[in-house]
């Protein structure tokens, strides 16, 4: 793994997403005040920003410049948030504690946290609108607003976790966890390198395919590796808490494969997932560093 | 008030929109089954649809064909749809009832309803992106849909729904009250008078202007009556619980102005709608009727 590389590019890609969220959020001194507070608290609030990473990585592997890519990015991550937010509420995951922090029903309230995730879901859709940067067509815009809906809805991020939480104490089979996860966290993580490469007219069906199917292993991946850090990760580390998947008895890839057999199962998405970007040159790179990154982090 | 043209013009539009929702909605043998089925009660359900016949009314007053306005009627419906689902929750306004059937959280469970607004809410601008009988160019697409976010979002609906929990037991000026009324449920009647406009390119300013004064008047009106029927109506008629905003100590017009002083405002912002459409011919009946409606109905 290129640590500095990757390091470089993460830091350069948070920091340009961090400002762009920071335009985009209404201020705090907004009314109404405690919402905007809320949505900034939980936007604002850190996190590893995998999913604009994802989209600007992708636009760097076609030469798009990544100012085009703000719009998409703070789109991505703002549908990310808002499901953070509504997961945690006690009728769904239950958790306390997100990135070390109260979450927002903690901090805040369950009400505000409701609305904090309808109103971060809806400005996704507006920043895709309105955010001039992207200098891209309205047929372009409305592929990416597309994408991200379909990505985002009942056939895709929360249809999941409406099957995640029916799978609470069910015996799933592998095919029904992949199933589970292609759409509960791979459905945004692959708009998002779809993002990416909608803002790029030229590219042609070879590099669509190569890039959906790299999303695709990195999205497994990630989930694979997310269920082996819950096994193994401490709740300091974290920054949320330990082995919750296994006391709400949730199906996890270590308790269908063994720790041993899903730690094999990462590391052979991660190969294949590498292996579909063998047509691109090293602009590639940042994509096949996150690949790294995602089966290598320890939270 | 001309009953026979009402009726019609209602019957016709629910009916249109009515067929257009089932055909967006995922069935409910689709996979997650309990949320496309809770989708489907929430929307299918019935309800006034209030928000796609003025849709559909803005469109004749400009001559706009109603099959091009599915899209949009089915999009602010979606909202609306996505909007009470969250607000009947037990954390927001604790309701049991709405439209004379269980709400949903309370028909599946808390988990489901949250989800089911939340996909309610991406489906509509998933339909505002996709529909092709609205026969309209990218850039208007996007402007419908931008149109759509703001209103929809922390500083519309969402933000309104904000202040209304913030407003119990608070002792709001009728300015306050009016702040809150545009927002929670003025914003998404404004947006619905403005699908219909944006789907004829050759409105002028004088027409724009006229219909959102008009939109803003009855959304107003709206208000000011739902805020009258919670005191005169009874449970039976209103298919939700009677006397829910005194018992929660929420502001309301006739709480500031008396019974008497509520009519007569929600007379004059009838009077002020219509006076409004006077730059329109006999195109324009169906929102003289429907402003008629919104403070003569009973439920």
């Amino acid at each position: 793994m290129n640590e500095p590389g990757l390091k470089e590019f993460l830091a350069e890609s948070q920091a340009r997403v961090e400002k762009a969220l920071q335009h985009w959020l209404p201020a705090t001194t907004t009314q109404p005040q405690k919402l905007h507070q809320a949505m900034r608290y939980v936007v604002l609030g850190g996190g590893k920003r995998v999913r604009p990473v994802l989209v600007y990585a992708t636009g760097q592997a076609l030469g798009v410049a990544p100012e085009r890519l703000n719009g998409p990015a703070c789109a991505v991550e703002l549908i990310h948030a808002y499901s953070l937010v509504h997961d945690d509420l006690p009728a769904m995951d239950d958790d306390d504690l997100r990135r070390g922090q109260p979450t927002c029903h903690k901090q805040f309230d369950e009400a505000t946290a409701i609305l904090t995730g309808d109103a971060l879901q809806t400005l996704a859709f507006r920043v895709l609108c309105h955010d001039a940067s992207m200098e891209t067509d309205s047929a372009t815009r409305i592929k990416m607003l597309d994408n991200l809906a379909i990505a985002s809805g009942s056939r895709g991020m929360a249809g999941g976790q409406a099957m995640d939480l029916d799978s609470v104490g069910e015996d799933l089979s592998l095919v029904q966890l992949e199933n589970m996860h292609i759409h509960k966290t791979g459905a945004l993580i692959l708009a998002s390198v779809r993002m990416g490469y909608l803002a790029y007219p030229n590219a042609d069906q070879k590099q669509i395919s190569a890039l959906d199917h790299y999303a695709k292993r990195i999205g497994l991946a990630f989930q694979v590796k997310d269920d082996i850090l819950d096994v193994e990760g401490d709740t300091a580390t974290l920054g949320k808490t330990q082995g919750k998947d296994q006391a709400n008895s949730k199906p996890t890839y270590p308790a269908l494969l063994g720790l041993e057999g899903a730690r094999s199962l990462s590391t052979q998405l991660h190969q294949e997932a590498l292996d579909s970007l063998s047509i691109f040159d090293d602009g590639a790179d940042p994509l096949r560093w996150l690949a790294d990154y995602i089966v290598a982090r320890n939270n």
